[in-house]
């Protein structure tokens, strides 16, 4: 079996951090957060190194997020210190009952175990992602994007120095620098030693996982999130909302893709809405009846079924008039992404009807989409946002990379 | 794609069901327990079809798990009844938080949409799991083995009719009754479609659906438990314990199959329990030194590497001395399957260290693994044990079928 011992030794250390305590766990993120700054040169160089390598066609994007510099080490070790300050979930006791024989029955929160975490060219996701899983008292796995191999391999060699220094053992966590995808293959059968798996990144990565792991995943797949203006809703509201869901920061998964707008605002609001994007340079696609409001206006063009399934991650935006919330929901339930829908209205059982029918990780009601995110929602951070119906919805926070088992205490209790 | 449209109007009546009242989902169950009841003669003469078309060689166990009678219809109709009963899971509120900008955040129970269940050939668990997984709004497929396919194609119908007549669309629940495994394999591609898939069944039907599903799954593996004595250990109440965990109901994934026992007590306990477990005739494989105390016994071998790692399910059983409660743990660690593990000791830190380091769905302290089982833990029936590691550990019950999304209200706010 590939990495079999390997595997072993990290299985091993899995159950050693069982019996960790909160404050050695933290202060091996503390270590690691002096490491990142004193460290500072070394990890610049490599970075440096990774950026020469890039092909000339990366789109910009990629390239900052791939760019470190002085200011991004000093967040990245500001994010370990505030994992370090998060109440530890571990141990936290749930649901009690005590059986009819006296049997007494707790459930306690655990870590998942060994976690293999794989994802994109970021180096700062490598820090976040050994922080989240390691404080919830996880062995993690990391693996990133190859683009950034020099730079991950010198955070890595922090965290295990960090690792060592406050006397744990090196295998609690693996960073892998190999670039060659096939050992992610490999690490996807091993369902014996590896817990969770978790993607994060393209829709390319994601459906590769899905199709060739054995081992229970937790996804970060993509956000296509809509906002529904229905009848009589504040206008002003509505534009607000809307703009910012779009505009603000379109490259991430809470942004907005598709406006649903009621046919009875849709003449005085969908004007107002184009002009104020236009600021913002966006490019539309409209249903039949939005192309007939925006007659003659240069940024607007027909929208194909392609386009309300596209995640575009830009400053591009659909846009839908439709009669009732029902259409609305229709729409949503066969386009979305069961990540972030929102409406605007002031009618609260429409908003409540809204609510209960849309199957997302989070339903909003007056409020822009961008808000889901672990951050935002109080959680302390995250390690993406989980749009699946197992286990955990919406921003993946610490609680998320546990789970809860019986632990059940008796005076000799037999059926 | 493979049935498309059935499965379009699945995914279309599981949402309509998000909607129903607790009231109408009740009434579907009593309707049915009534039809169960209504029906026996139809039930009972499909069953002896299935039964008849038996192949000789099948165990007496199987034949037993196919067979109906009044008692056991009876028995359905009532389990129906209960299930009724239980409080609705749905729309539960959890944690809630207001952000700093007055944004209303709370964590709402939904049902987690299409379930698919296979199992093995065993009428009453398609009852079971339709209830169990209906009650929590979930629409259902169910599959099971082919020898029950008359017996559980007037089930489905029976199903069917309660829940026309309580006015739910008939595509909330798809018997299938096809024979053909080929449509397990096209369903587990249905991604898009379907929510859950939860296997029930032997090792094979597990590892079949684990290798080909793209969607996530509640896995009923099995149970391969132990329970370990501890030096100073109240010794009747280990006798009492290890008695029961393996001889009470030895089918049953929660039964004991390995006792370890520290050699402080061996000598004394060994015999003890090989007396005892005697008029059950109990086979018995030993490592050396339980072989050297029971010298001259006739039940008993010497265990090889295969023992240690095998689900009985019958009454045969496994002996080890240990010196350490490190090496039981070691031990449970290597072999366990994370379903059912029991500690007797008096002495509490002991106890709390192997609840700790034991990772299992249950964790027993002086008890038996025999009380791992939905009914026994007050949560009113379950639709299997789950070993996972994610959303759900040991009775899978109603809620372990819903999961908590966010529901956020605002005011306008953006980012």
């Amino acid at each position: 079996m590939a990495h079999e011992s390997k595997l072993k030794k990290i299985h091993l250390a899995a159950r050693a951090l069982r019996l960790s305590t909160t404050e050695t766990r933290n202060r091996v993120l503390l270590k690691a957060a002096e490491f990142l700054l004193e460290e500072e040169e070394t990890i610049l160089k490599a970075n440096i190194k990774d950026l020469k390598k890039l092909p000339s066609d990366v789109s910009p994007a990629f390239k900052d997020r791939l760019t470190l510099n002085t200011q991004r080490l000093s967040a990245m070790a500001e994010s370990l210190r505030q994992v370090a300050d998060l109440p530890d979930p571990l141990d936290e006791e749930g649901e009690k009952r005590v059986l009819r024989n006296g049997l007494q029955l707790k459930k306690v929160r655990a870590p998942l175990g060994v976690i293999f975490m794989i994802f994109e060219s970021r180096p700062n996701v490598a820090i976040e992602a050994f922080s989240m899983g390691f404080k919830s008292g996880n062995a993690m796995i990391l693996r990133g994007g190859k683009e950034s191999q020099h730079t991950v391999a010198v955070l890595y060699k922090i965290l295990q120095t960090a690792l060592k220094q406050v006397g744990l053992p090196a295998d609690t966590f693996w960073g892998i620098t190999d670039p060659d995808r096939k050992i992610v293959n490999q690490l996807l059968q091993q369902k014996e030693f590896i817990d969770v798996v978790v993607p994060r990144g393209g829709e390319g990565l994601i459906n590769f996982v899905v199709n060739n792991s054995l081992i229970p995943i937790i996804k970060n797949d993509r956000g296509l999130c809509h906002v529904y203006v229905h009848d009589g809703a504040d206008l002003a509201m509505a534009v607000n909302i809307i703009v910012n869901a779009k505009t603000q920061r379109p490259a991430v998964c809470n942004s907005m893709e598709t406006m649903l707008i009621h046919s009875s605002v849709a003449e005085q609001l969908i004007p107002m809405l184009y002009q104020q994007m236009q600021s913002f340079n966006v490019k539309w696609f409209g249903d039949a009846k939005t192309v007939k409001i925006l007659k003659g206006s240069k940024n607007v063009k027909k929208a194909s079924e392609k386009n309300w399934n596209t995640e575009y991650l830009d400053q591009i935006v659909n846009c839908k008039v439709v009669n009732s919330v029902e259409e609305a929901i229709a729409h949503i339930d066969k386009y979305g992404s069961k990540h972030s829908e929102s409406i605007v209205t002031a009618d609260a059982s429409i908003a409540q009807k809204f609510q209960r029918e849309i199957d997302a990780a989070v339903v909003y009601w007056n409020a822009s989409t961008r808000f889901t995110d672990g951050f935002e929602f109080g959680l302390g951070g995250e390690l993406g946002i989980s749009t699946q119906k197992l286990h955990v919805r919406g921003p993946v926070g610490l609680q998320a990379l546990t789970n809860e088992r019986w632990i059940a205490t008796g005076t000799g209790q037999v059926r």
